[in-house]
This record gives C-alpha cells, structure tokens and sequence, in this order.
C-alpha cells in the first residue's frame, strides 16, 4: 500500500517535471564564423550536451590548475600511503628505534669518550634487505598488485579529466572571453549571464531560441533535483528502526556513489547518456520486468562492495590514520566537531538549488546549530567527564610536578607516553563539561537555524529543549568523526534487500 | 546609633514579610486512595514539610542517577587523595625517579649490548617496605586516623542523602508521574504546574486549599531570601575597611556555611525544624539574653574553626594542587579568569529568584562584565609585561634554536625545567599586555551589564572609565583563583568578635 | 608638468592653511603669582612653545613612571641583547651542549653507579678563557665599541628626556591639579578643559586670549597634519610601480623617520624651532636654489643611511630573532597576522585627528577588516597546503604513534626536531585552508570597514569579491611581518633621487 502511494508520487513527480524538452534528443550545434582558430564544433558540442554540469564544476573548483594539481596530488597520495606503509611494515628495525638494542659505532678512529648517538639511518635496513623481506610476504605483493592496478586505472582517468578540463578552460577563454587568472573574480551569477548572452549571439544549441536561468539551472542540476526529490519522499532506504538504537539515519559518501551508479549513470541504470531516461522506462507495461532488471543489477552491486570491501577498509584505515592522528593529538577537541550530514545536505536542498548557494546557505546556518548542539549537555557524562578530569589531572599533576623539578624523570620508560595520554584524556573530558557561564536558550537558537535552513516540523516548535527535538536535529548535523567512520561500513545487503 | 537603625530595619522586614502563615505549624498530611503501592503518607510528609527546596534541587540536579554518582564519587576523591598522597610521600624511591642511582638490571641472561631502561615499577618501594615506613611516622598515622574518622561520617552522611533522594525520586516518578528519563526534559517551571496541579486534585498540604506559585518560590527560598536581605542591608560584617588594601569584601563558601550554621540550622540557631523562627526570638524582652547566647554559640563555632583549621589547610591545598596544577600549566591565561564573586551572587540576587533564575540572569551578563574589567589595564603593569616577556622570550628564543638544531640539548640538566618555566612566564605576562586593537569603550559595557544585573549605584553613571568604579564592580566578579585561595583562610576572630 | 602641478596644489595648502598665526613669532609668557614654589616662567615657557605635544604624549603614556621605565627598559633590552649575544658567540661550549663531547666528572669520590649528568655549567666556558676569545676577535671588539657609543649617547637622551618629563609630571601636579596616580581616571578631553581654563585664568600664552580646542589639536598636530596632506596628494615618493610586482606602497617606521627628519626637525629642515617655517621658504625667488639645498641634505642623509645600514641590518635580526621566534614557535599563525599599515595609517587620518582618535577608529575597523581580507583565499595555495598538510600529517601520524608505543624514539637524533619541524609545517599550511562554513559575504564586510576608515573609491563598490580591491585594501592593511621585515630595507637611493 504504501509503495503503491509512493509510486503515484513518483508518477505526479514525472509528470510535473517535463523529463526533456521535445526536440532534445536530435541536438545539432550551429557555431557561427566569429570563432576562429579553434575546433569549435567538437568542444562547443561535448559542452553543450554533456556539460552545463563541467562549466558549473570548473568555476567552483577555480579552474585549470586547481583541478589539475587536485588530480595530480590524489594519485600522488595514493602512490604515498602504499609506498610508506610498506616501507614502515618491512624496511624498519624497530628494535633500534626503542632503544632494545643498542647500535655499535665503535670503529678505530673514535674517541672513546663520544657519546653513542643514534640516528635516524641507523633504524633503516639496506634496500636488498628490504626488498628480500617483501618477496618473502606474499599478501604484501598481493596486496601492492591490486594497489597497482588500481592506480593505473586512476590514472587513465585522471588522463581523461585533463583533457577535458582542457577543452572547458578553451571554452572558458575563446566563447566566454575570460582569461584563467580573472576566472576567481567572477561569480558564478556573472559568467552564467556571459553563457546566456553567448547563445543569444551565437545560438550554440539550436532546440531552443532563447536559454533562461531556469534552463541552465534544470541541466546543471538534472539528478540532484531527483535526488532531493527521493529524500524527501522518503523512498531511498537511509533510515533505519534499530530495534536499540531507535529511528538512524544512514547515507554515507559510498551509499550515495551506489545510489547514483545504480540510479543515473551506471551500466544499466535508468538513465541514458547521462541525461535521458531510457524511453522503455515510460511504458507502463514494462514495469514488472524493469523491476526485476534493476533488482538484479542492484545485487551485483551488492556482490561488488562486499568483495571490495577488505580494501577499501584497509585503505580507509590507512587514509584515516594519516589524516587525522596529528588533528587528533593537537586538538582532541575536533572529535566533538559537527557538519550537516549527508542527508541534510539532501533533505533541506531546495529543487533547483546549485551547490554554492546550498553551501552558503548552510554556512550561514552553521553557528546557531553547532550553539544548539552543544547547548546540550548529558548531566551524568558531565559528572563522569568531571571526575575522570580530576583523576587524570591528579596523575598528571604529580608527573609535571617532577618534571619541572627534575627533568630526569621522562628518561624513565612510559612517563612521556602516560604524560601525552593523560593529557588527551583531560582535554576530551574537559569537552564534556559545559561552561559554567553559559546561556541556555535553545528556542531563540533553533529559530536562527531555521532561519536558514528553512526547515522546521510543527513539533518542534516550542519544544527546543527536548531531548527528542535534538535527536531530530542531530540526524541533519553529524558527528564529523562519525560521518568518516561510517563511510567504511558495508551496506551491500541491505540494498541488495532494498 | 547605627546598630540601632539597622535593628529598625530588621523588624520592618519581619513586619513586612509574614514569618510563617498562620496555621502551617500543625500540617497534617492527606494522601487520597489513588497513589497506591508505596508509602504515601511518610514520604508526602517529609517531602512536603521540609523540601519543597528538595524537589526543587532534584530537578536542578538532574535526578537520581547524576546525585548518587556525585556523592560516591566524592566520597572517592577523599580516599584518592588521601591515599594517593600518603604513596607519594612513603612508597616512591625519587633517586630513583631522578636518575640519581642508576638501576642495576645486570642478570646472566642479558645481552650486555642492550640499554640499561628504568621502568616505573624500579622506582616504586615493595609494599612491605613501605608499610614499615608509615608506620614508623606517628605524625601520618594521626592525619590517616582523622582521615578515617572523617570518611566514615561522610559515608553515613551519603547513605542517609541517598535513601533521601530515592523518596523523592518515587514522588517525582508515582505522584508527579515523571519518570527519570524523561526529567532532563522538564524545565522547573513544568514540574511546578505538575505540582500544584496534583495539590488541587488531592489536597496534601492541608492548611491551604490552593497551593500558589509564590507558596512553591516562598518554601524553597525561605533562608536566602533572609540571607540577601542582610547582605543588602550590610548586616552580615562582609565588608571589611583593611588599613592598606581599602574597602574589602571577604565571603567565601567557608564562611557563608558558617554563618548559615550559626542562624538557620545549626544547633542553637534561630530557626527550629529548619522552618520556623524559634518562638522566642519573637518577644522583644528576651533580646539581650539571647543576644549573649548567640555570641557564646559564635564562638564555639569560631573556636571549633581554629581547631579544625590546619586539617582544612592541609586538605585544601592538597585539592588544589591536583585539581589545578594541570590548568595552570595547560592554560595559565585561566589565573586571570574572574567569576561571579560570592559577595555578588547574593548583593544582586533578587527577592524569590530562584537559583537557576539568577544563574541564567547572571550568565547572560557574564560576557559584558568580562569584557568590561579585561578593557582595563595597569599602563606600569603592561610596561613590566613587555619586557620581562622580551627577556624570557630572548632566552626561550636561544632555547628553541639550540633544540632544533639538536635536540640533545634538552638532556642537559634543568633545560626542559627552564623551557617549561619560561614558557608559563611568557603567557601570564602576555595576558597583561592588552591586545593594541582593543576599543575602549566602558560605558556602553557598563550599561550592556546593568541591563542583565539590574543594578547600578548613581556614582557610576558616566564615571564607567574611573578606576573606583571598576574598583566596586571587582568586588561583585572576582579572580577565580582568588575565590578558591580565599576559601583556605581562616575567619574565627572576626567571627568570634561579630 | 606633474611636478609643476603637485607644486601648485603644494601652493593651495599653504594658502589655505595659515602657516602660523599672526604675532607668534614674538611670544611671551606672562605667568601670575598663584603658582608658587615652582620656577613656573621656565617651565611653562617650554612647555606651551615646544609642547602642547609634549603634555599630549604624557598624557597618552600614561604619567611619568611609565614613561621612565620604558626609557629605561630600552636602555636595558639593548645592552642585554648585545651582551647576551656575545656571551653565546664566544662564552658557550656547543660540544658539550650537543653531547658530541661527553663531560668527565669522574673524580675520586664518586660512585660508579651515578649516572653522568650533564649540567649547564659544563657547557659554560670559564671567564677567562671567555675574555680571551673575545680579544682575538677584532671585528667583536669594533662592534662592542660602536655599541657602547650608541649606548652612551642613548643613555644621554635618555637622561635629557627624564628632566623634560619631571617638568611636565611638575606642570600637571601643581598648574594642573592633576596628581599622577589620578591621571588614568582623567581622558585627553578633561585634561584639555584644564588647560583651557588655566589659560583662561592665567594668560599663560600672551598672543591669544582665548585658547580653543582647535588651536591645542593645530599645535599637538602641526607636523602630523603636513604629513597627511602630503601623502593624500601623493608627494611623498611611497608608491612604487615595479615592474614585476605591480604598484608597492613602501613606507616603513624608518623611511617616515627620514622623512621627518628631512623635513621637520632634522638639521637644514625646512622648519625652524620645531614650529615656524623658514622665512627663506616663502620667498618664491630662492625656490631653485632652496631646491638644491634640500637635494644635498637628502643625498648626505642617505650616504649617512647607507654607512649605518650594515649596524642597523644586524640589529635588526638580532632584535627580531630574540623578539619572535618564541611567539613564532607558540603560535605561527600570527605570522599571517595582519595590521593598519604605516601608510595606512597615514592616509585615512583625517586633518586635526589626534592619535588615540585615530587609533580608536581604526581599532573599531580592524575586525571587518580582518574577516575582509581573511575571507579571499587562494584556491591554488589551499590545493597546495592541504596537500603538504597530508603528506607532513603522515609522517608526523607515524613518529607520534611510534612515541606513544615507546618513547625511546625520542632519543634517536633528530626526531624531535622533526616533529617540532613538522608541527609548525602542519599549523601554517593549515592557515592556508579556509573554514569549510566559512560565510563569503565581501560586501556587507567592506561596507562595516567603511563605516570606521571613512574611505572608500568609487571603483570598490560592486567589486569588493574582485582580487584588485582585496590588493588595494591590502596597501592599508598589511601583514605584520612584512612591515617588520621591510624596516630593515635600506631606501637611500630612492632617497637621493627623489
């Protein structure tokens, strides 16, 4: 029953929006002479029909050079986080690091006196060790196989988005006469206007005379429009009934990329060309087949994650251990640090919403909710966070307090490590105490959200200070911690159920 | 003349605020059928003769769980501390600890090429030896036996709170139909409609039909609504006129729990029953004699202070060592931090304001006033700052550079004692230096802290630059620091001498 | 022609403003009796001639102790640095600091077992031996001279100074009535209202009867106000169109003391007695040979530059390692810590506005300012810096892991180094990335620094997201660094050309 009402939504949906205007399908591009000097025909094309979206993306991203350093770099880390941890696991001795076995110098021509320091070259093996150790291991080579793969592949793409990155940046400088070093003084309002003037001059897509706003607002953001639509109808399986942990909501950066291979430009998925539905989507006789069809695809999908699983773990664990140890031990405090999730980020778009003024509209909305959250405070956590503070700061104190009078003392093993970890306790319970000056008016704060996010249920209203209220709230402004983490977490059955 | 006035006052108070309504003293309790399953009449009782104030401080301490935690978990600290140190001072060998005495590991199955670690548990005394030597110190034996002592009153003191806090727990989850989860929920107003609401239906409060809000404000904040009146008035010798140092305020937790024991529920104070002003301070003939005999019960009390003075000095600075060492060194900007003073908690406090009342006005206004006494800065002060921040940081300077360029230098004796230190210097020094962007503007800070503290004496007004006024608001919003030292000293003479 | 034009506009001004009012020249100081015990005639006479400023500036350093320990202190700061930094150049044993020589304590009475503690003392080379080096070195000694000298005229300056601020600390106790402990309470604004009533009273400047707040600002800012104009209409040789860097302000403390020694008070300055102009100045005939006159002044001036820059250059770095490092090392964000440029500050002064008028008005301009020019971030450089902040956050992930595990790590050389190295790397990429909630709202924050600095060219406004209106804010708003750093630039061929 109530997938049939979903479905007649589905279909009022379809109907409001005109899937594409008539005519589309036989595009032909007319480029006038004043263009000279530059193959025309072949770039205006490939933008025109794939890539109001490639315009849009290449403003943001700040053209050529950010894009290409971007891609650039992200193969460059990759080829990194593999070399450095295979050099870490197989190329050193620990042994010498700790300290568990000394280094011997001693040669002829040395003062006895000398102090034996040791250093860094010494805790490194010889590369033809090295080497030996890798081969013995065969997961490594296994392991580093797949890695190469794998980069090739990037790689090739990485090739592919250069070239055309190219070909927007000449599009960018012959058709919109803007130069790369000027592209960061325009808005994206004003080269949208340069666009629209072009096609009146020029008349680059002949379908349609006149290009509006609307119409490029409709190109740019012909997925996302469905996206937000699906949310909102609540027919992409992301919340969950957790028979403890009660009503979750889960989309992650994976889940979306599955939803989107799936949904739009996937083999396939329902659309084709990357812009048109499959015309065999719009007889309703097909129905039942097509289900099945896209029920099938959605299992081998299924298959796919869960065999790729093991290594997009092990590399997110990798990548996370690298990323953020160091934010970790310098300012513990960013574990409690929130961003509007995934799903708020698809629940509270408005339709035709580009990402710059969702972006910026949230930015604005982001101070009064972070105020919300954390005006929230478990009073048992704070009890506990007190007294843990209180023990560890005990501890602590008597260590610095030997410390200063006699340094000696971090020579004795541990010390330091029970120095730094008592000191990272202090500060994440210290995070959970709140301050004792501060003001609590969560209905005045969750009015200034709203007057952002433009988004408030009836019960909400005079119920701010609700537990529930903030659990509500919390599902759109999520842990950041979280958000990463989660994205590790395999999903495979649940859509493969779905 | 001016003892006179100030009694004249008193009785105008007396006058004005009617002690006790006629008939409350012979309540009596009537609990309808509809409560079931638990003792209604007994817990109804107590609950509703002495502690409406209980109710109250159940809902600001959010429940039973956050309560008992707090109270064993104070309890713990006793032991901790007392334990803790008594270890520091019997059972560490610190020539060890400081590289003094080296360790001697040599066994016949070591490599004589590896180090030679000290491990934490070389450093520590086995607990034979370490008993021998406590047992040995008479002087620790006492402070452990008065220790004892003190611990197992407290402990009875938590079980007796504790069953306390059950009665109310079942009031607020059988009669007032809250349960515990959901308490955090309540604000106190909500909890207050529940409470009269459940008076009107079953009556158990018997000499008044109706219970009133004012009745509910009257019963919970019955004695410091007499202790703001004789702060106000400058009954109470808080202010004290010191030779060199000017006008002085001296309240602290110490003395203010005092001064409660000594008028409102200590043995021979002015009330009975924690609620009624003993009949016979009511007849003006027995004025001087009880005058008398509040002195001599002054000074017992002032006496009892001077004996239990040097245990609460120990204690004290035990506590503070552990809890604010750390502090200090993470954050020794926290040394200048300033609160809300005693002295201004209750000057400002209004007639019937609840705590979570003054609390929130108080906080609101927390921001101005900080701003307000930071924008002041001693011109000699910052002069000194700068330079002795220019020296310390010329020889940190030195320092760094040495250590980056070799680290071994940090192994020479007293380095990382002098980094440490200098490092806490040149941030207390840097906190005196104003920030040179600062604006100045007191006046409209002062009026942004009337508008939340409702006070302001006319020689104020337009004088919000002068040093004299920044002077008297000092008095109301203290160093922290100050706050917590003050509380060690010990007030039995002027007490004694009140 | 440009020149012709600047000089006819230079005519304007002089017109306009009276150089100086009719019958000054000839002042004299009629003192009353009423102020007795005091040489009053001598006093007052230099005080109202040279220094209506000279009361100003007593009034801004706040009184006369804070003006003298700072004479003082700087006094001190110099012989310490230079002391200090021959003390390490020649006193300190660097071997034994960085345990490349190991120390022989080994005496007699001495237990084996103690372990060999390197103290500072050991690195500290004897006294005589130290005084030895120091004699061989002959370009030390050239230098120790040329620092006493400095130090010995300084200290003559120094005295001189303090005799002149005794007499005004004497001016305002006794004509005044303004005791110096007061004298924080008092605002420039009351302080002037005693002066002009004194005047009114007593006739201490005969000229004029009446004295006005214009004629004390025309007297405090006389030279300041020429500055102004002359930088308002570009006079001044501060703008440099270089060929690579496009248009440069350049105006640094010392090149403003140049000017304002050329002009002002230098010797064969265009004023005389610090006050009146020249009578040779208002003759239009000397013109060109005043010209050349003041061309010679200018090329000794910057020959005497160019001889001195060498002293000033190493000073400079010394002042300045000694000054930052630690503030660098603490928090390197302030390294992108911008302020009100020189030339800011001399182009957005309005005529007749006086210091602290000119400070509190930029002060209120300084947030939207900051947030203004800290909202233009480059893409480029963020690409960069969070790729930097991976690949350093790498390996320093890996160095913290292996030192919590054991911190024997600490031990191997260089590690330290490394992670104090890589740490500061991580804090200043990390300034390069922008918030991710960062709100881009240029326009609203230009129009807030518009609302204080009064300044604002047509072509700013609809442009401030553009990149040349950021370059041209940034001439007012400078970095920090830069405007210490440039001091150190010597500018005397511009100088002599000019």
């Amino acid at each position: 029953m109530a997938n049939f009402e979903a479905y007649q939504e589905y279909q009022r949906i379809d109907d409001f929006e005109e899937d594409s205007p008539p005519g589309e399908e036989d595009l032909l591009v007319h480029v006038p002479e004043g263009l000279s000097g530059y193959d025309k025909t072949k770039t205006l094309d490939s933008v025109f029909l794939n890539s109001n979206i490639h315009i849009y993306q290449f403003h943001q991203k700040n053209g050529f050079a950010c894009m290409m350093l971007s891609e650039f770099f992200e193969l460059f880390q990759f080829l990194f986080v593999v070399t450095f941890t295979t050099f870490l696991f197989n190329c050193v001795e620990y042994d010498i690091l700790f300290a568990n076995r000394a280094v011997n110098h001693t040669g002829p021509g040395q003062n006895p006196l000398d102090r034996n320091k040791v250093s860094l070259p010494d805790a490194i093996l010889p590369s033809q060790q090295c080497t030996e150790r890798i081969q013995e291991n065969s997961w490594i080579i296994f392991l580093l196989i797949m890695a190469t793969i794998f980069w090739v592949y990037r790689m090739i793409k990485v090739f592919c988005n250069i070239l055309s990155y190219w070909e927007i940046r000449q599009f960018y400088i012959k058709a919109l006469k803007i130069s790369m070093d000027e592209l960061c003084n325009f808005t994206w309002q004003e080269v949208q206007d340069r666009l629209i003037s072009l096609q009146r001059e020029q008349q680059m897509c002949i379908h349609k005379k006149e290009l509006t706003e609307l119409d490029i607002y409709h190109r740019i953001l012909r997925f996302k429009n469905y996206m937000v639509a699906m949310v909102n109808k609540s027919l992409l399986p992301v919340q969950l009934q957790l028979p403890l942990l009660g009503n979750l909501v889960f989309l992650t950066q994976g889940l979306k990329y599955n939803f989107e291979l799936i949904l739009f430009w996937g083999p396939g998925s329902l659309f084709q060309n990357k812009w048109n539905l499959h015309p065999k989507y719009k007889r309703a006789g097909n129905r039942l087949e097509l289900a099945q069809q896209l029920s099938r695809v959605i299992l081998l999908l299924g298959v796919a994650n869960l065999l790729l699983c093991p290594f997009i773990l092990v590399w997110q664990v990798l990548y996370a251990f690298f990323s953020y140890t160091e934010v970790i031990r310098r300012e513990p405090g960013s574990l409690g640090a929130r961003r509007w999730s995934m799903f708020g980020r698809l629940y509270l778009r408005h339709f035709n919403e580009l990402d710059h003024e969702l972006h910026g509209r949230l930015g604005r909305g982001y101070k009064p909710i972070s105020k919300y959250m954390n005006s929230f405070t478990s009073p048992l956590l704070t009890v506990l966070a007190k007294n843990v503070a209180f023990f560890s700061g005990s501890v602590l104190a008597v260590l610095i307090a030997l410390t200063v009078y006699d340094e000696d003392v971090l020579t004795v093993q541990h010390i330091l490590t029970a120095i730094t970890v008592l000191g990272v306790v202090i500060t994440i319970t210290r995070s959970f105490i709140p301050d004792e000056h501060m003001v609590w008016c969560p209905e005045q704060l969750l009015q200034c959200v709203l007057a952002h996010i433009h988004y408030m249920p009836d019960h909400w209203r005079g119920n701010a200070n609700k537990s529930e209220t903030r659990d509500e709230v919390a599902q759109l402004f999520q842990y950041k911690a979280v958000g990463e983490k989660g994205q590790t977490v395999n999903r495979d059955c649940s859509l493969a159920a779905a």
